[in-house]
């Protein structure tokens, strides 16, 4: 069973839910964790808590990088933060993945200082899922979007490598043998978007390896087209904080619609099993947290504001990642793709 | 009153869609309209529909160019399209601007060809609106987003050139006096995004003349924060789409779910007013269309799918951007600005 070290300081709600969500995977399932953070603050609420005293183990870290601070200065400030510490253990083989809540861009940076990057690898991506409509049956009910900001602008060789390592990851974590891999683009033509996305293209339909299904457009985000979705970071950012801010906003006008009136009130009861859903769909920061690709060993970024069952949920994807050997796949799909 | 050319052949419902908006126009409206396009086939429109003929003139045009035409074959090839022949009419002085719902590539590239830029404009911008929140009494519903999709990528330059044009031509079509303008970029701070990005929002930051409140994330672009949005034409083409194809999967899935069972039925017809109004907010297409910036003459761009009613919409706010003097107000911003 694999041993997945915590970040218990990072996020919005650390350390009570990261905790929480520890203590459920000790008494759920038998993943190992090492709770990494300030020890008392852990204990405080392990107290109050049910866990599996065997399952989790705490490793003390005085310091812990904050939501707003800058990744640069703190991460070479703030030597025995949280997440630095617990990426060491992971790179000293006391643990074999990686789960943080934290800053994500202290998140890539402390994986560039402490990871060794797989052989060929040439930026890293940081991925992220979303929930989207099904096209073909088996197919996973979200789609893994990279980059989604680890590398602001990509050159060709950069593409062609996050889709040979999305590809590989959502192969072994969402089961689908053969994921369709599409660039995002301004138009379904070969020709479209820019030097290095033609570039990318033509590259990726001689590849092997890799099910390239061609370009998709914006519309196509919200459809079953492509299981895993291509871009630079910047576009990638952008794209997954504006489905966020949307997701947010129709819960938050349902909820206030309802308050507001006495019909809206009614028809949203009798719709409540599918509302129910609706927000769970978006809620999908819940369901696994985003990778960090690119790297000998995993750092699965769980979103800031995520509750113990988030946190629970990204360590699982964690374990399942190491037991499936997913950073082997990826170092095997870059040597083959390169 | 305004003369507006009408491309009676462009758009998914040409030209039936198309005349039927400007027989609206010519029967509510003080606004002339040239239908520019195969003269029977609009007269065959015209014969069985209202409209009032003192309003409304035909020039007739053999060619046209096809929705999924490449733009640059067609323009070279179809001299005589009908979208080329309004836009000739403009320069020619024979009506003041241009309405197409026809082929964007082929719209912006007929405005490159056909009319001459404003005096110091490096490159054109295609802007588009969309609904989002609203967070001050006074605000327009609708943002102005661009670039999306005229310039696929921008020097600082050409990004603060548009802020420029942007803030000019919402100052003038929406009445809000001094709009909020923004970057769209991946993080708040001043220093994120890239060379291109960090430059413009130091320009942007001394540019009298614009209301800049600094930089706007994708989670903000559903809220109220800002009027007018700056971005490369990547990028807008990319969250505009993903936008329309959200739009579209709502009002979709609201009705599958209504015919599919009969709680959703039920609570449905309960919140019948709130989702009318919802399939009126998403069907922004009918708005306004979207106008291409930095020519002495204006186009304004209707959604391929617009139906009469987008259609006389287009017109309204080409003549009313005629009668406000919009580009005139552009070349004006972008001379201080230079």
């Amino acid at each position: 069973m694999p041993t997945i070290a915590v970040d218990a300081m990072g996020g919005d709600f650390a350390p009570e839910e990261v905790v929480k969500g520890v203590a459920q995977i000790s008494t759920d399932t038998e993943i190992d964790c090492v709770l990494v953070g300030d020890e008392s603050r852990i204990q405080t609420v392990l107290s109050s808590i049910v866990y599996n005293p065997e399952k989790i183990r705490i490793q003390h870290a005085p310091e812990h990088i904050g939501m707003a601070d800058d990744p640069k200065v703190a991460l070479k400030i703030k030597r025995q933060a949280s997440m630095v510490v617990a990426a060491q253990l992971v790179t000293q083989g006391e643990a074999d993945a990686l789960v943080t809540a934290g800053n994500t861009g202290a998140a890539v940076l402390a994986c560039v200082q402490t990871f060794r990057p797989i052989r060929g690898v040439k930026r890293a991506a940081l991925a992220s899922v979303y929930p989207r409509q099904i096209e073909y049956p088996g197919q996973d009910q979200l789609a893994l979007l990279l980059d989604v900001g680890a590398t602001i602008h990509c050159e060709a060789t950069e593409l062609v490598q996050f889709a040979l390592m999305g590809s590989a990851y959502a192969r072994r974590v969402s089961k689908v043998p053969s994921p369709r891999v599409a660039l995002l683009n301004m138009g379904s033509e070969e020709t479209k978007g820019g030097d290095a996305l033609v570039d990318a293209y033509q590259r990726l339909r001689r590849a092997s390896d890799v099910n390239f299904i061609g370009n998709i457009e914006g519309h196509d985000l919200a459809k079953g087209k492509a299981d895993v979705i291509i871009c630079e970071g910047f576009v990638g950012n952008v794209v997954l904080k504006l489905l966020e801010g949307l997701a947010e906003l129709v819960v938050d006008l349902a909820g206030t619609a309802a308050r507001e009136n006495w019909r809206w009130k009614l028809g949203l009861r009798v719709l409540e099993s599918g509302f129910g859903k609706l927000r769970d769909l978006t809620d999908y920061a819940a369901y696994g947290g985003a990778p960090i690709l690119g790297f000998e060993h995993l750092l699965i970024k769980s979103h800031g504001r995520s509750t113990a069952r988030a946190v629970a949920n990204a360590i699982k994807v964690a374990a399942k990642a190491v037991r499936d050997g997913v950073t082997r796949e990826i170092a095997s799909a870059i040597e083959q793709g390169a």
